[in-house]
């Protein structure tokens, strides 16, 4: 008898399954970091108030008045045509080559990225992410209970020689392994990218294998000093799925996101939708259509870079003015994180209670690991608070780490977490 | 080497649920039923024109405008809170007693209905369902790798000593159940409904059993002739979890469905949609509470009653005018449903060219069985086209039977359907 079946008397009905279903570490941690004296550094949320609410507003009734027989209805399993051709101009910004055909619109890319899953993961079939990796497809992962084995990234994400060398393991033991997890531009939590020369040897290394790869790409279009990379897809389209979203380039609320698949991988991705949600909601994917058509979303995006990217500055700028020596952490040419390493024998998780009493929260590094690593590692996001208060934010934490600093100084460091330090690189450690 | 293997290089990749996905039998009928020369009987869309369009519209601009920062941004595994406890709101009128925190905002309840099977079902158990049943379900079921075991209904829903027998065989046989798919109220596709002394002596069977019950709803609150059915949630909360939708009270394009769940178990559905899908749309959640809030919602229900109750009149007089002799119905007290059997040595998926021909659409029945069953029947609804167009189309579906019987009478039956017809009772049979 577990403790669980005392509460719950369905306990014995589980499927093998939902033993993978795990509350995420980061939960309590939100809880907390919604509290107005907080300053959160935790969240992903993108600062959907610097949209033109009035005009969305606005079209969202002429949507609704004018073509409400059709936004109110049952939608087809792919998903709204017209966006889908919108969503192909989005993707050439990339240099994405596609067909509306080839598109199936999902609930966030977190829908794509369980759809995908879904079809191709047996129980103990092996998932290669990156470590760190996104914390919520780690747990898609789980769910369809995936071995995720993880390949070391440095300050320019993925190590080819590293997936090199696992692939070589893995393949010796015997193992198969169903894809590659990667998010190349602007990594969750990692905040590298992936420059061309390396997308050139991570496809190559994949070719070889015959290995698939899932690019997830939230990100690409919130870069802040350069025109958007090359998404891997673009050459290598038969091998790549590519995972999209307008949940940071627009808004989160509408939950649209896509997958750009072969056209085999895509008819099966659309019979897994209709079985798993039947449709996505024609409102909100018309809403999407409507406003990629009439809108002026090239300029939303270019103020969304601006904005971000000052963030950006105000968290670097507070990190180098504070961070005590022994902090090392990674400068993102784009999207919402840093990743944090903390001074030897300092553990993220075990520093929490001190956070909360400095009023700031983050998200400790081990959310992102499916190993049980990231005891050394904080994941900071500048998407959400404004300069000043991730200025503020930064200090607060800087002191939570200077007073654990001292505890290590004056009692020597505490028992060390398992797997807390591994010998691989790490992104901020160069 | 597969045909499929030519053309997609994945192949053999796919995990062995992907076996289970494959498209449904209606997706060409849908297709050729949206033409306008066609009269459909196919589709289950809700007639949404009838919505008063504008000022939901007007609804929507003011959401956005003036809580744009919350509807825009993303929300909780579990769904919006305000909109849970109006959801309790709805379902009191079905007399079930429900606490917010025990509901989890899904996309349609056919997401719900996804979660639960992913939350319990292991390949190769059991799922009872009646027959027929949603076809979707079932294909929701195969995506899981259960083995779907269908119960017999008469015009009265469920045959209790059916299920009885059933769970006695399957349980000599070792079988592992591991719950009952029932919609015991204005069937799909059956369009009967269980009365309350079965809904009791089902309860008791399960109790028994200690059976698990999914009491799928989405047509309760669209009855004709009588106040709500007693949900049978209300009657064993701790053994039923409960599917609802929006989409037939309200409108499909939102995708707001809901489960409520014992809280066991509604803490797995959490975890679970959030390995989905992260969280569902706050902007069509914060719509649909402000719907509940703000909008008439009573009086509009009322309406769809009186609409749906006129189309359904409509249909069932044109069967009693033009149905040949030998076909058999049955006559729904609410939903959008007519399931229809044909007379002895008709097939319903044989007679499609030439229902075809006379311009009329339906389902046939195998679509709804997952053993090959069916062959006799269609699904007939009448909840999109108007009252004129439904006499019409029964008209013409009328003279295609009439062919038919031409047909068989002039050259003898056709070679029968295996699993065509069944020795058990069906609805339409008394």
């Amino acid at each position: 008898m577990t403790e669980g079946s005392r509460i719950d008397p369905h306990v014995d009905r589980y499927a093998a399954r939902a033993r993978g279903m795990v509350a995420s570490e980061t939960r309590a941690m939100f809880a907390f970091a919604s509290r107005p004296e907080v300053v959160s550094l935790a969240g992903g949320m993108p600062y959907v108030s610097a949209l033109p609410l009035e005009s969305l507003g606005a079209m969202m009734a002429e949507l609704v008045a004018t073509r409400g027989p059709s936004a109110l209805q049952y939608g087809s399993a792919q998903g709204d045509e017209r966006l889908r051709e919108r969503i192909c101009e989005v993707m050439a910004l990339e240099q994405v080559t596609a067909r509306a055909d080839d598109i199936v619109v999902t609930v966030g890319s977190q829908q794509a990225l369980d759809l995908v899953t879904r079809l191709f993961v047996d129980p103990g079939d092996v998932v290669l992410a990156e470590a760190p990796s996104y914390a919520t497809a780690l747990s898609t992962f789980a769910a369809h209970q995936a071995e995720v084995v993880h390949v070391p990234m440095d300050d320019e994400g993925l190590v080819p020689e590293a997936l090199r060398a696992t692939l070589a393991r893995l393949s010796a033991d015997g193992r198969r392994v169903k894809f590659l997890y990667t998010v190349p531009t602007f990594q969750n939590p990692g905040g590298v990218t992936l420059p061309p020369a390396r997308r050139a040897e991570l496809l190559d290394i994949c070719a070889e294998a015959d290995l698939l790869v899932l690019e997830d790409n939230p990100y690409g279009l919130i870069g802040f000093d350069s025109e958007p990379m090359r998404a891997l897809h673009a050459d290598a389209p038969d091998r790549v799925i590519y995972l999209g979203s307008f949940s940071k380039t627009l808004a989160p609320g509408f939950r649209v996101g896509w997958a750009l698949a072969p056209a085999g991988v895509r008819d099966k991705l659309v019979l897994a939708a209709e079985s798993a949600i039947l449709c996505h909601s024609s409102l909100t994917q018309l809403a999407v259509g409507r406003y990629l058509e009439t809108q002026p979303w090239r300029e939303q995006l270019k103020e969304f870079r601006v904005m971000y990217r000052d963030r950006r500055d105000a968290m670097l700028e507070a990190l180098d003015a504070h961070m005590p020596a022994g902090c090392r952490w990674t400068r993102p040419g784009g999207g919402f994180f840093v990743w944090l390493t903390l001074p030897e024998g300092l553990d993220s998780k075990a520093m929490l209670p001190r956070a909360v009493s400095e009023r700031v929260a983050y998200v400790p590094g081990t959310g992102f690991f499916a190993d049980g690593s990231g005891a050394a590692n904080i994941r900071l996001s500048y998407c959400f608070p404004e300069p000043d208060q991730i200025r503020e934010g930064v200090r607060r934490l800087s002191v939570a780490i200077e007073q654990e600093l001292e505890l290590r100084a004056t009692f020597g460091p505490g028992r060390p977490t398992p797997g807390s330090r591994s010998d691989v690189p790490g992104p901020g450690f160069s």
